[in-house]
This record gives C-alpha cells, sequence and structure tokens, in this order.
C-alpha cells in the first residue's frame, strides 16, 4: 500500500489556484506566502483531512477549504520556526527559507498573513452547517495557540519542558501532535459525528501524531540532506530534545514500531469497516523515509 | 464630552482576568502576551466594539469576547511591528518593547499566540446566532491578512504602496483602518443589521479610521516623549510616510478638521437618533493629545 497521491494531487491542484492580494502594492507578500505554501511536501495534513472525510463517508472535497487552511498554517509555523531568532534554518525542502529568499520581515509578515488567510479560507469558502463549522474551527485556533503548536514551538526553544520523557510528549504533543489532531478531529466535527466517534478518531489522531514525531526524529539522524531537503543531524547539532537524543537511535526505532502498531489499532477501532487511505497514510508515515 | 472612560474599564476588566496557558511550561508565553496586551492605552478598537453595541440598542457587555479579541490583535500587531526586522522599536507605552523584555523568539511567538487566542475567544465565548459569529469573524480575518492589516504593514515596511497622496491613503487604510473599521462593522454583523444600516456604519468608521491616522500622524510630531510613551518624530527619523510628511503640518491639521467633521456626519447619518458614546470616541480621536 502506498501513500493517496491521488489526495495530495487535489491538495495541489486547490493550493495552485489560490490568490491573496487584491489590492496593489501586496504582490511581493503574496509571492512569499505561495513561494513557501507552494514548495512541495507530502501535505500530511490536508491529505489527512480529506482521507477522514472519505473515511465518514464523504467526499473528500468537500473538506477541502479547510484542508488547504491546515497546510497553510503548517507552512506559517515553519516560517515562523525557520526565523533567525528561533530555528535559525536557511534551507527548507531544499530551497533558501523563506526569510532567506525576502528577507526576515517579510517573511514574519508572509508567516502572519498566512494564519490570517487560513481563517479566512474557512470562515467564507468551507461550506458546512454553521453550528458545526464554529466548532470545527474553535478546534483549529486552540490547536495553533498555547495550548497547542505555538505553546509547543515556545517549549522548544526556550527549553521550558519538565525533563524527561514526559516532557519531550508535552512538546511534541503541543508542537506537532495537536496540528495532526486537528487535520482529523476538525473534519469529524464538520462532519457532525457522535462523542464516542470523535472520542476514536481522537485517539488515532493523537498516536499518529505520536508515530510521527518518532520516526521524524529518527529520519534527522538517519536521513541524508537530499532526502531531508535540509541537513540532516540538524535538531542534534542545535541541542534539540527529539526521542533519539532521549531513548538512543536503537530504542527510538523500537518505539516507532510499537507506536505505528497501536496507530493501527487505534484506527481499526475508529474505523471497524476500514479506512484504506488513513491506513496508507498511517504505513506511510511510519515507513517513509525523508 | 469626554471619552468613554466607563466602557474602557469594563474592557481592562476583562482583559484582566483572561489566562491563556492550561498546561505546563508555557506560563513564560502567557506573561509576555499579557506583558504587552495589559500595557495600558485608550482600548480604542474594543471600545467602539462596545459602543457600538450600545448604539444598536444592545448591552455592550454582550459583546465583550469580541471586543476583547479586538484589543489582542491590536496588541499582537503591535509586538511585531516593533521587532528589530520590523520597525526595531525598543519601547512602547513608556515601557520596553515585548522583545526588548522577553526576546526576539519570545516576542514573536507572543504575537502570533495572541492572535490564535483572539480567535479562541470569539470562536468560544461569543454568544450570537452562529451565521451571524461566522461573518463577523470571517470579517476580522480578512481586516487582518494580506489585504487588511498584514498587508498595510507590507505596504509600510517596504515602501511597497504607489506615490503620493493615494498610496499614504492605501497604506493607513489597511494598516490601521481596516481593524478600526473591523470594530464597528463585526459590532453590526453580529447584530445582524440591515444593509443599509451596514453601509451607513461603514462609511462612519472608514472615515474615522482617516481620522484616526491623521491625528496619529500629526502627534507624531506634535506630542511630547511623555505624552507618546515612545520618542516623538519616530515616524519622521525612520522616514515613514505620513500626512505630515505629504502635506505638511498646517495642511495636516485642515485635514483633520474636515475630517472630523465628516466622520460626525457620518455618524448622525448612520445613527439618526443619536449614539452618544460613539459620538465622544469620536470627538476624543480628534482632540487628543496623546
Amino acid at each position: 500500500m502506498s501513500y493517496p497521491d491521488d489526495l495530495r494531487d487535489q491538495v495541489d491542484e486547490y493550493l495552485q489556484q489560490l490568490r491573496f492580494s487584491e489590492g496593489p502594492g501586496t504582490e511581493g507578500l503574496s509571492e512569499a506566502m505561495l513561494y513557501s505554501l507552494l514548495a512541495g511536501g507530502k501535505r500530511i495534513r490536508p491529505v489527512l483531512a480529506l482521507a477522514t472525510a472519505a473515511a465518514l463517508g464523504d467526499d473528500p472535497a468537500s473538506v477541502m477549504p479547510f484542508a488547504a487552511a491546515l497546510e497553510m498554517v503548517h507552512s506559517y509555523s515553519l516560517i515562523h520556526d525557520d526565523l533567525p531568532a528561533m530555528d535559525d534554518d536557511d534551507l527548507r525542502r531544499g530551497k533558501p527559507s523563506c526569510h532567506v529568499a525576502f528577507g526576515e520581515d517579510v517573511a514574519i509578515l508572509a508567516g502572519d498573513a498566512l494564519y490570517a488567510e487560513a481563517f479566512r479560507l474557512i470562515l467564507t469558502e468551507q461550506r458546512a452547517d454553521p453550528l458545526r463549522l464554529l466548532r470545527a474551527s474553535a478546534e483549529l485556533a486552540a490547536a495553533t495557540g498555547v495550548n497547542g503548536m505555538v505553546g509547543g514551538q515556545y517549549l522548544d526553544v526556550e527549553a521550558a519542558a519538565a525533563e524527561g520523557p514526559e516532557g519531550l510528549r508535552e512538546i511534541h504533543s503541543r508542537k506537532t501532535g495537536r496540528l495532526i489532531n486537528a487535520s482529523v478531529e476538525c473534519v469529524c466535527l464538520l462532519h457532525g459525528v457522535g462523542e464516542q466517534d470523535l472520542l476514536n478518531y481522537r485517539t488515532f489522531a493523537a498516536e499518529l501524531g505520536v508515530l510521527f514525531q518518532i520516526v521524524d526524529d529518527i529520519l534527522d539522524v538517519t536521513g541524508s540532506d537530499e532526502e531531508l531537503g535540509k541537513p540532516s543531524g540538524s535538531d542534534e547539532r542545535q541541542g534539540k530534545r527529539t526521542y533519539v537524543s532521549e531513548f538512543g537511535l536503537e530504542h527510538a526505532k523500537a518505539l516507532a514500531d510499537a507506536s505505528h502498531a497501536k496507530t493501527r489499532a487505534a484506527l481499526a477501532a475508529a474505523a471497524p469497516a476500514g479506512a484504506d487511505q488513513l491506513e496508507r497514510i498511517t504505513d506511510f508515515i511510519a515507513e517513509r523515509e525523508s
């Protein structure tokens, strides 16, 4: 089984037709936003959203604005994470980072604008029952605030999390986990699933987020520069806390295998009749090499 | 007539009880957010929102979450504007800027988090008809994106606007005007006013935004450091385009007087029965000395 590239193609096609600047003078800002947004990648978050819609029996295209917004939020977070005052990364997906290509001021604003335009896209283009759309949008805001993505980045750059595995888990569950969760959960909220189904999908998404991060940490050490699109071992050089630094490479690999099995089991519980595309995404995340 | 300090007190009281960090480790991020958010000021945007609710016959307190969110967005924009890569301002409201007090990385994240938490606050706490709440939230997103606040800041720092009065107006209508507009317009949308009323209130808010900016530019030249909470003439030293640089001080003062009259006339058209608090805010904005 392989990654659902058909869903990724749909996402890429949708992202490519997005335009942000309406008035005169901000074409350059829009260009910087699209530079980062269209830099490629597996589009894991929007593809997860589309695959969740399919698992719930909906047309994947019906959640496309929300899916695209998830990728815009992810893209914004990468731009700000790469800034000199943060992780100071000059390369992203094999290309100069946004601030290297456009300057630090424009990069800060491009990130800010991607976040605003993500909410604008959802709130104007996503068709859904209004109350469900409000709940899903609120979840995305929470997932990206102090108790989600931005708070996780704070824990990371400020080394503010507790020592040991608990602290590491806290960093990752916020920094990358919450947005991956939201990619599944928000689609459940848009669909209006019942409480038990919501709980089951949440459990799957939370475990998938853990799996994603363990593999990401392993790849930072084992991947080649070319595969990663950035110098390998950069987490290590920055003294970042990773599953590899915390547990060693071999134990981290064992944790990844265990997490893969747990994620598949959680998915089977959430979608007893099977969910082909979500299964393929899970396997891809476990077995990917970049 | 004087500024409606009772409304400002209500806003301050509400802002002071906000808490952002739920999990462990992000107390420092929350502290940086509150440092900037609680630094004082006239709270013009949220007070405008409350006063608009009153003009429409609603209890001002009924739109408090939305009003507070407007101030959070404003606060986020000041934090990012002050960054070294942007305007590089070390002082804000007489205190060290957020990045001076907490470091550049924390300041970037504090801004990001204030924006996310603003949407979270609106989408979870603001009581309103769901469809109206969606429309108001969408307007806030649009007002703060590429064609609003962030785009205006881009035009400003990149000197990307057209030459002459048209370009100056474009910068300001986006950078400060759209959020001031939104403070009035979003409350109209929450209330569900008819199309003609919406248009009238929009005209008032647009003119009020112009008035605000002309007076702001004049005060940058005529105000004392102490009154402004930052060194006076800083726009001038940074080579920023202002109403004073474009037209000279005397002509700018005449423009302010004309704009004041236009704003009052637009308000009279929007609220024929009178709108005491909106009138007082308008006069305060025209006559303030800091």
